[in-house]
């Protein structure tokens, strides 16, 4: 640990305790964003939001309506020459369900052990608030802050972010910054200090096969009959070679890799790994390390597969349909739509000419992302975490989709430095959620170097 | 047609119009098997058929009670040295759903340009109640019948014969007999005379294919976890060589071929197979002729297969589990356990390494079954059918399993020669379905024929 505490961190760690019953208070909303019955609960939420950017000293505080629910945004701009963030997190939480599996109720926060229980704790309302006490902080003992922020804080992220695109492409204006501060997020390992630089994009294929125009009598037209899902079948397997890789034309040309080194020094305990997840053995292509499939290697999986009969006994039908529904994980360079058109080239080329083929490119897609190795506003983030938790971070990527930075990177051209004191460990969309109260200490800490920090930079400089 | 006809065939003939109303009486009950609501009126049905077998002066009628509906049994065994035909055949009926397409009421029977309308006229009240009819006739004309018969009419034959197995196998002293005749059955077509002389048997097998212990995130795990989806299609696939011929080893070991010549003379227009069944290209093995791949080729074909996520929509789960429900249909030679037995291997030596595979034999088997080619009861109704239709018979093959000539043959060492005058265009098991009255006067003219010139047969001989 660093030595070199500010006024203004000292500040917010006497604090602790005031910001902890802030925490309480918030987290005793119920803002479940996917429950209609919650929606009133959920604006509670966002007006308690403002209402704590307003004695922080934001400025131009305001609830901003969507098609759903309301966005809080907020402001303090008077640091001129210095860097913009945009400081991202969100208000709503998962659903409490099964509550009967919660030890204390899941809207009546209890610390415990060092440890604070309640829906949304960490996903993401400790980290979110840790930024608005640190700006309070900053305002309190300089009466200004070192850089110049807009707070956007959203309640639906636990529901797709629904109408975050949107919004943001509404407003550049409002939303100018050098790169964005994610609130949300949370560290890879709780033993582990990390920093989240890539994410895999996504993008899906539905395909049905239709042999007869209907069911057939497997002894009357058995072996006479086209069968949808032995086509289907056989199709599907088309999609990977034996050692598991995607055989799709086209599929692996424009894909960057990350430099040779990427995962050297991050322990991965494949055995461990597979016994956690109760497998007999991995998926994905033979010879790579688990963490490489994972995190830089695309994927092409069927998420459903079905028809003919499903039901108890047996029902000897030839299927005169068959479905499936498949995703890819992508990596950065591969193009969503290219690579939904490769897959829906491969499926008619491989389906057998006793079979019509249906092919349906839906518009879930989203980029892959990956914030540039040298972008300044990552290297203080590194810098800091090294101070605070006495260890540098190592840089990991994301096997799933983060569609907030996806969105910045694409619409705004911002990126994104994720940097959230949750861990992957704290239940956060299971029961008994928790936040550890040391990370609200830490990420205290660490919020307020960082703005330290990148104060000192100059604006411009840290896009592509 | 011959011109000999006998006093027993001009009386049966002469008597068209009053069997014609017996007709009228019995498919006036509605003798739905499988709806209990109608319990009463199988009964009823069972009652009638045995005062009719009394009526022709047949012995020994009685209704025997099984674990379902009753079995009627009859018989007339005073034709000493002379051959004992099982007269088998069903008083039960399709249900008549859906009732709004039937022209006039399911049962209340009606004639229309020479055919009788009602459910089960076809199936199999009609021909059934020729084989009384021509009981009586002879009774009538000689006061005696020109050889032994036993008459076992059951009333689950469109539940699947629930209990008829253990019923012959309790009663082989009432049932011995040279071979089985049954009302039961259908020409393959109406404008083609022809005799069924071998059913597919069938088999199914059920597997589970599991990969990591629960559904996972793609995002986070796709590409180090095992996706079961992926590995089912494999597995299914592997199932079939890239000609569509089965690849399950030791599968066409004791498959036995028909003769070379046994489709020809038997027109079968391919493409309007297809057209009729509405697929663009057919099913089985390439370079086969489909009439041989519907008759006389074995099957293994997935009739369902399931896993994942199969809503509207996207979820991008990692399937944990994937199902597969897998049936044959056999041809003489195969042993349904030992096939059961050899895709069971298959699947285990193909099941990747990163899989738990579970396998099921349940014990819905049916051997293949084939009536040998010189059996005197098969040449006499090839014979009686070239005499009363003007034209030789062919020999057709069934693609779909018959269970009782299976069970007759493997209980009782029967044969069984199907000796019916519906055709497979009568609309049984649909609605509207009807009987032509020139079937049944053809069905009285043989029938007597038949038993004319079984009679002048000795017993023994008929068994294998």
């Amino acid at each position: 640990m660093s030595a070199t505490s500010s006024l203004t961190e000292d500040y917010a760690l006497a604090h602790e305790a005031a910001i902890l019953r802030d925490l309480v208070e918030f987290a005793a909303i119920p803002s479940v964003s996917t429950d209609p019955a919650f929606a009133g609960d959920v604006r509670r939420a966002a007006e308690w939001v403002a209402a704590r950017l307003r004695r922080a000293g934001m400025e131009a505080v305001a609830l901003h309506e969507t098609g759903g629910h309301p966005v809080v945004m907020a402001e303090w701009r008077h640091a001129p020459g210095a860097p913009t963030v945009l400081i991202y997190g969100h208000y709503d939480v998962q659903p409490a369900d099964p509550v009967e599996k919660w030890h204390s109720p899941a809207f009546a926060p209890q610390v415990r052990e060092d440890r604070l229980y309640a829906r949304g704790v960490s996903d993401d309302k400790g980290p979110v608030l840790t930024a608005f006490a640190v700006a309070e902080a900053f305002m309190a003992t300089a009466g200004r802050l070192p850089l110049n922020v807009v707070f956007l804080i959203e309640g639906e992220e636990e529901m797709g972010s629904a109408h975050l695109e949107a919004f943001v492409a509404a407003h550049p204006a409002e939303l100018a910054a050098d790169f964005v501060l994610s609130a949300d997020g949370a560290m890879w390992r709780a033993d582990l200090p990390s920093v989240t630089i890539a994410s895999r994009g996504i993008c899906t294929v539905e395909a049905t096969l239709h042999g007869a125009a209907k069911d057939l009598h497997s002894g009357r037209h058995g072996g006479s009959a086209p069968n949808a899902l032995a086509g289907m079948a056989r199709l599907v397997a088309s999609l990977h070679d034996g050692a598991g890789r995607v055989a799709v034309a086209g599929f692996y040309d424009a894909v960057v890799r990350p430099p040779a080194d990427a995962l050297a020094g991050i322990a991965f305990d494949e055995a461990a790994y597979l016994a956690e997840i109760g497998a007999a053995g991995p998926g994905g292509e033979d010879g790579l390390a688990l963490l490489a499939r994972q995190w830089s290697e695309p994927t092409l999986e069927p998420n459903g597969m079905w028809g003919g009969y499903t039901g108890a006994g047996t029902k000897t039908v030839i299927p005169a349909e068959a479905h499936v529904k498949l995703s890819c994980r992508l990596v950065p360079g591969q193009d969503p739509r290219r690579i939904q058109q490769a897959i829906a080239t491969h499926l008619r080329a491989h389906c057998p000419p006793a079979f019509r083929l249906d092919v349906e490119l839906p518009d879930h897609v989203a980029e892959p992302y990956a914030i540039r190795a040298d972008h300044p506003g990552l290297t203080v983030a590194e810098d800091v975490l090294a101070e605070v938790l006495g260890r540098r971070p190592v840089r990991v990527r994301m096997g799933a989709t983060i569609p907030v930075a996806e969105a910045f990177q694409r619409v705004l051209g911002l990126d994104t430095v994720f940097f959230s004191f949750s861990t992957t460990d704290e239940d956060y969309h299971a029961p008994n959620e928790f936040f550890r109260l040391s990370s609200l200490r830490t990420g205290l800490r660490a919020w307020v170097r960082c703005w330290e920090r990148l104060g000192r930079l100059r604006a411009g400089g840290f896009t592509h």
